[in-house]
């Protein structure tokens, strides 16, 4: 995404700069900038801008500022799923995760500061976007699938509880900010959110069972993080309980059925070949030929 | 504020109840709750309330809706100021903490949905509110008194540097949230929250003093968390600083110091009173005396 779009990298740093701006502490600061930058694929805000591309983009800024704050969330749940009592992740993204790095209490905080800074960064172009209930409707998408019950602190909850429902656990944990994505991305254009959901909801099943393969079969320098880690926490994953072949599979259902249920609007063939290019980057391409 | 104000406590509990509606995993549910109610003095959200009404409170619910916002923020702040990476504190508000109630996992979870919260909450009343202007200087004033640089994440973080900014760390640590309760409290009502934020510094400042004094002389039946943390945790404490005699006069200096910088407005006079009845009531009457 950095060479992609770097519009929307350079928003990102805005917002980001608007946080550490003097008198922020410095290593508050330092560690703020770290868990944001440089970003991983930043799939989510390239899923948002898309749909709002396909939608003809009515209000470019109010689309940027949708997608930022959704990865700005994304960033605050990966800095606190990582900490000790969590994951206890020694990386991420290819480095050092941020409590590692910096510290258990400035990793907390960061987190907390990344959550109120989507939301205020979002909230800073009130005065500049074309629609105040576009806006609206943004903020409310982005609050549901961050949120209880149904967003992604709900969904790492789950994991504490003796009794998981495993459908309402996969769908907050990882499907409720893809979700966010398309629906944010459509409401920026002032469109229907829901009428995108079942895109979202798909893609994040994807992405959560090609997760599962890549920590049940690759290694550390495929995808900057420790693999495995499911097992070593017997979290619930796709290859367990399918067998690789069956994960791969089911991984293509997902994507099928996503790029089927994009909606009827002016950029839908471009945007299906870009879902599918999307999702088959995730997976190492001789996983999806040995299923084939 | 049970007592006094049954509305805003009415207005909290459909708020947290919007959280833990199902499916919300059931003991995140009930840690959330447990994190809100009882809730303690409310003075954050009193304080906002005093200020919106001072101004003739022409829009009640979106006065209430703030101070929510600011009462499931300063909720959030001590759950996490609770874990055991910052005070690792056993007791709060006069029962166990929520890491030790519930676990530390889920108390991370709780502060960040609570911060999640507040923010959902409010928004969710844009399509009643009487003015969007005001809405959106309510969210900004909010923001700005929780994130970075001025708000209590980088308060906190504050205490995770060699070198500190006492006045900074101060200011953002506790002043902020008195900062937000009144600014929002103006804002809620169309007035402009720059001419109250004086008022909220100074209340904010007495407050620490008053929570220093508490620490350095109370016992745990009266504070309803553990005392003398300060010293353990080698934090700054005004009774260190001043002594206890210098300390309680700092208090009344800065209560009087706030109570002069009220603006005006019709409601002036009783809130005047009313601020130096909550400010009284915040020490001991013997220390009080003793220091006159």
């Amino acid at each position: 995404m950095q060479e992609d779009n770097p519009q929307f990298e350079s928003y990102l740093a805005s917002a980001v700069a608007q946080a550490t701006r003097v008198p922020c502490p410095a290593r508050f600061a330092e560690a703020l900038e770290y868990a944001v930058f440089p970003g991983g694929a930043r799939v989510r805000p390239r899923l948002c801008l898309a749909v709002a591309h396909a939608n003809g983009m009515p209000d470019p800024l109010l689309a940027i500022a949708a997608a930022g704050a959704i990865e700005l969330l994304h960033c605050a749940s990966l800095v606190h799923d990582d900490l000790p009592c969590f994951d206890n992740a020694d990386e991420r993204r290819g480095k050092a995760s941020v409590h590692k790095a910096y510290g258990e209490r400035l990793a907390v905080l960061v987190g907390d500061a990344l959550i109120v800074l989507a939301y205020q960064s979002l909230m800073n172009q009130a005065s500049n976007v074309l629609s105040a209930p576009a806006l609206i409707s943004v903020h409310q998408c982005i609050s549901k699938s961050v949120g209880a019950p149904l967003g992604i602190c709900a969904g790492q909850a789950w994991e504490c509880e003796s009794d998981i429902d495993l459908h309402a656990y996969h769908q907050a944990k990882t499907a409720a900010l893809f979700i966010a994505s398309t629906c944010v991305g459509a409401a920026s254009a002032g469109q229907d959110p829901a009428l995108w959901q079942l895109l979202g909801d798909r893609i994040g099943e994807a992405y959560q069972v090609a997760d599962d393969i890549l920590d049940a079969c690759a290694d550390a320098a495929i995808t900057g993080k420790p693999v495995g880690q499911d097992a070593i926490h017997g979290r619930p994953n796709a290859v367990s309980v399918l067998g690789l072949d069956g994960a791969v599979q089911r991984f293509k259902l997902l994507v099928s059925e996503g790029i089927d249920a994009i909606p009827e609007c002016a950029g839908r063939p471009d945007l299906q070949r870009l879902v599918r290019a999307q999702a088959e980057s995730l997976l190492p391409k001789k996983l999806v030929l040995r299923a084939a």
